[in-house]
């Protein structure tokens, strides 16, 4: 029998996707869901829920389930790291999180994968845990974008990528040149709802659709945790906010569900691209 | 008698104080209101409304009524181009106006600069139609920033000037290393809200202030027109967020009412820090 996979999981589709695929593909699955962040999804497969800080208490469990192969998904948010409760092992990681903390989310990452590393497991991402998760080259469903799309993808690839690089974030939504907005700490759904609320005149609407909204991981980020993620949700708030479709980064960001995306964009009228992992990096 | 100043006027405080400091320094001033962005407070003063398409119109307008130097200042959003009532004027500026617009807020803003000064204008920017508006250096009001809310200004700074130079905006927030917020088409207002609404964990509230909102121009910008600005609201708004402070840079961003400004900081437990232009240019 094949060692079960390890799942670390937080809120939301992926880690579904992924616990339901290692299970369909006879690895098994054990997951370990985070306190605050329980899927309820996840409740019925193996495994049981740990504290954020009990990093001792997942590592003895991973090791106890038999896991080698350790992955990272789901939706958490940073904690307030003075109110966590610590095992002995949480506790003595706690001062390298904190300083790698203040350098941004990716900095942060890094430290727990380096820890799980040094104590045995393979870091692997949800693209490795998962195949098909990844999205492929090209057009992926609607119509072909126009010269006008086209050239909003352009912009707002090297706006995420410089924004990628300063880890702000993996996503930005540009209408005609213009920015619309740029993905922070709100998240790509929150990102989106406000593009609806801009002034009509600066961006699209259903039946006169424009701008881009355009997903990509950043340059340099940890691709084992936090890969961009796309969803059936991505593309309705995208077509709620008037545009004309959605750019992602071919192999570099995530489908969840992508037949559910692909006929939804099809109905709403967007397209779904898959844009070269190059694409405005130019400058 | 001097020549009056020439306004052409949008919303806000800032079109309002331009007004009256004209007024009691005795030059005077003819103030074109925007159609659709009729400040009401500058209703009495003398001059009148055109649309913003209109561009012969404010030519001959301003000339009827001897302006030289020409000012403009006030919140205007983008119109929908293909809505546009055009005179003659307007119409023969139109498409290079919608050429530049694609390339973002600045391009756009400096045609309409390089018309009015081919007919003869002097445009001036509103730091100079208004002495003591724009931001000094050195603390201004409040507590010396701690430690820690200078590693977030200079993250915010470096941040903001990345944005800026991609034309993006020219206002984020940072708290604890974290980037919280960059504002694009939204506004600052509105960014300071969608912090407010984030988990407490990762900012600060009142009794215990964290993260630093920085304002600066974009790097190229041109700085006769849209200058960053702050005012009262910008602190209240700053301090519902749980932030420590406001960094404006100095000579760069444009402070209303600073006195009711420094007042609210003072009550309101944050400092107001005008930082010197070269911070975070360093990479």
């Amino acid at each position: 029998m094949p060692a079960p996979l390890g799942l670390i999981a937080g809120l939301g589709d992926l880690p579904v996707a992924i616990a339901e695929n290692a299970v369909a593909t006879g690895q098994g699955v054990h997951v370990l869901r985070l306190k605050g962040f329980e899927e309820p999804r996840l409740a019925d497969f193996p495994g049981s829920v740990v504290g954020l800080g009990e990093i001792g208490a997942v590592i003895s469990r991973l090791r106890a389930a038999g896991c080698e192969d350790l992955v990272f998904a789901g939706i958490v948010k940073r904690p307030n790291f003075s109110d966590l409760k610590l095992d002995l092992k949480g506790a003595a990681l706690l001062p390298k999180v904190l300083s790698e903390a203040r350098k941004g989310d990716d900095a942060l990452l890094r430290v727990l994968v380096s820890e799980f590393e040094k104590s045995g497991f393979n870091v692997i991402g949800s693209d490795q845990a998962h195949a098909n998760l990844l999205a492929p080259a090209g057009l992926i469903a609607g119509a072909p974008p126009s010269e006008m799309s086209l050239g909003d993808m352009l912009v707002a690839a090297r706006v995420a990528a410089a924004s990628g690089a300063l880890d702000i974030g993996q996503a930005c939504v540009v209408c005609d040149g213009l920015v619309l907005a740029v993905e922070a700490q709100e998240g790509t759904d929150e990102m989106l709802r406000r593009c609806a609320a801009l002034p009509e005149a600066i961006r699209g609407r259903e039946g006169a659709r424009r701008g881009v909204l355009v997903k990509r991981p950043k340059p340099e980020q940890e691709r084992r945790i936090d890969l961009p993620t796309t969803g059936v949700s991505t593309v309705e708030l995208a077509a709620a906010a008037g545009l004309a479709g959605i750019g992602i980064e071919a192999g570099g960001a995530l489908m969840l569900n992508r037949p559910a995306m692909m006929d939804t964009a099809e109905r709403l009228g967007l397209f779904l691209y898959g844009f070269k992992p190059e694409l405005g990096l130019d400058r």
